[in-house]
């Protein structure tokens, strides 16, 4: 199998990625890695046994970088990984870099399936009790309708199927309340049909103040709310976590931080989305992944475990039976 | 000052409802309260002292009752509440029952100022360094445009300068990002107008995922996203905070969470909510507040002051000028 990874465009140093790299071919004999970025920079970094290939990209995708003007964009390291996917030279692409632009590329250059007419952006996200679930859109589109939703679900359905390897993943649609009539009209129509959807285990309306209580394997949402509920979750554990540690630095608390340690180390594994760090870009007839912009070693090491499973699953074939 | 409390409908005992009231005039002499329910109920819980007055209604709104047959419920507690405010024989009313029915029930009867064309819910949200903020709309409306976000700004401006007295509160806009091109049409033309508005302090458009930092006095968003922003902050606020009690309840952690209570009481109380409990109406001709459904006695003693400083400030007459 050959993982196409861009080693550009992401705020880390450089080294993060490489190191993951490394390491995820030593331990996955099966797995060969293209590097994509600015030859220079990649080659000091690697060490005596390194058997990567190299492409050499001269141009990068910054972080403010338009998608709209992607096409001027075709020599940096991003646009050239994925497309060493689209002429099956790789089996799967990863980036760390402008996720706009990212969905952009992708879009252009692997195609859609003929019977779906959006992607979506698919995030994993840690939960309370560790199995952590699916969210979709995470922000590919700003407006879909209620089809569009349909086929995010079962798209979903099946990722979960196959390559999380969960027995009739429960899927729920994200709105204000459970009542049928409740929320925007899109969302009332989705919701009925999806109830007719008999292959998928659909759960009903879902109120995103249970999204950490583990209700659903997957949550379905337009990519505008899917994104600004993916922000809200991100940002208020962040400053909750932060506000903990403020607390902790108190002197008079001291000792109970250090008796804590083992509750707060728990409590830090179980919502750690770093061992999980890939979002799928669902809908693409091709296998590609994206990881945060603020990705480490670790990030860029679970990403590329993700990346290969989803590869090793098959499961674009199943997508194409489906909707091509 | 007279205010008008309906005390059904709500998840917890009557008697929350009426400890919370009596306390409360009790310690503001200034202010009469007309209690609004089912009069045998209302009894049993009175003590010898107490000054209120009663309203009897025969009938309660049901959390589960449907806003569009409102016209039949005026006999309920929650529509006689109101009444009494719109014949001004209240200056202010507070319920803790169905919120879609309070606000159309308060839209109908109180009149909107004739230049707005939306109300909108307005709650208080505890931050990180105890601040707060307000965010508006959270679930009056399901769909806005650009005005009406712009309406809501200026509103919510006056609320803080003259009831939350913080000078030159900050204002934001929930977005994806916070660049002008990001995010949907009517935003991306709201955050233009906005930006013209000299009289408000308006600071861009906001991630949500920094709104427990203290960025901003105020965030505006359409009535759907403002909802599903709240419900993801509470939802997770809560999960996280049962994870960590799951963890000090494991036996070898109890020394430490006997020593991190000090921490923990801390925390708990910079994010503590029933503090300023009251949701305001906002855009009404006159004042009306809600709180939560599962109010209990702090909840509601927090929103009767929140209810006594509303009306207090004259701000009804400020939006008169400006939108009558």
């Amino acid at each position: 199998m050959v993982l196409a990874v861009d080693v550009m465009g992401f705020e880390n140093p450089i080294d993060e990625a490489i190191k993951a790299c490394r390491d995820f071919v030593r331990k996955n004999k099966d797995v060969t890695i293209i590097l994509v970025g600015k030859k220079e920079s990649i080659i000091k970094h690697l060490k005596k046994n390194d058997e990567f290939e190299i492409l050499d990209a001269k141009d990068e995708i910054k972080m403010d970088d338009n998608p709209l003007f992607i096409r001027n964009k075709k020599e940096s390291s991003m646009y050239k990984a994925v497309e060493l996917v689209a002429n099956d030279k790789a089996d799967g692409v990863l980036s760390a870099g402008n996720t706009s632009c990212y969905v952009a590329i992708t879009y252009m250059l692997l195609k859609r399936f003929n019977k779906i007419s959006k992607v979506a952006f698919m995030p994993w996200i840690p939960t309370r009790y560790k199995k952590g679930f699916n969210m979709l859109d995470c922000g590919a589109n700003k407006i879909v309708n209620q089809n569009d939703l349909v086929d995010f679900a079962i798209m979903a359905d099946l990722y979960n199927k196959k390559v999380r390897k969960i027995k009739n993943p429960k899927i729920g649609l994200i709105n204000l309340g459970t009542e049928d009539q409740k929320g925007l009209d899109y969302l009332i129509e989705a919701n009925k049909i999806l109830k007719n959807t008999k292959e998928i285990n659909y759960v009903g309306f879902i109120e995103p103040r249970y999204l950490l209580e583990e209700i659903v394997d997957v949550a379905i949402a337009d990519g505008f709310t899917g994104n600004i509920t993916l922000k809200t979750l991100e940002g208020t554990a962040k400053s909750i976590s932060n506000a903990l540690k403020d607390e902790f630095k108190k002197p008079w608390n001291f000792l109970g931080f250090v008796l804590s340690m083992c509750a707060l180390l728990s409590l830090k594994k179980k919502f750690d989305y770093k061992n999980n760090a890939g979002a799928f870009v669902v809908g693409l007839q091709k296998i590609a992944l994206k990881t945060h912009g603020s990705a480490d070693y670790k990030q860029f090491y679970s990403s590329l475990r993700m990346l290969r499973d989803t590869v090793k699953s098959n499961i674009i074939n199943d997508f194409k039976e489906k909707f091509n």
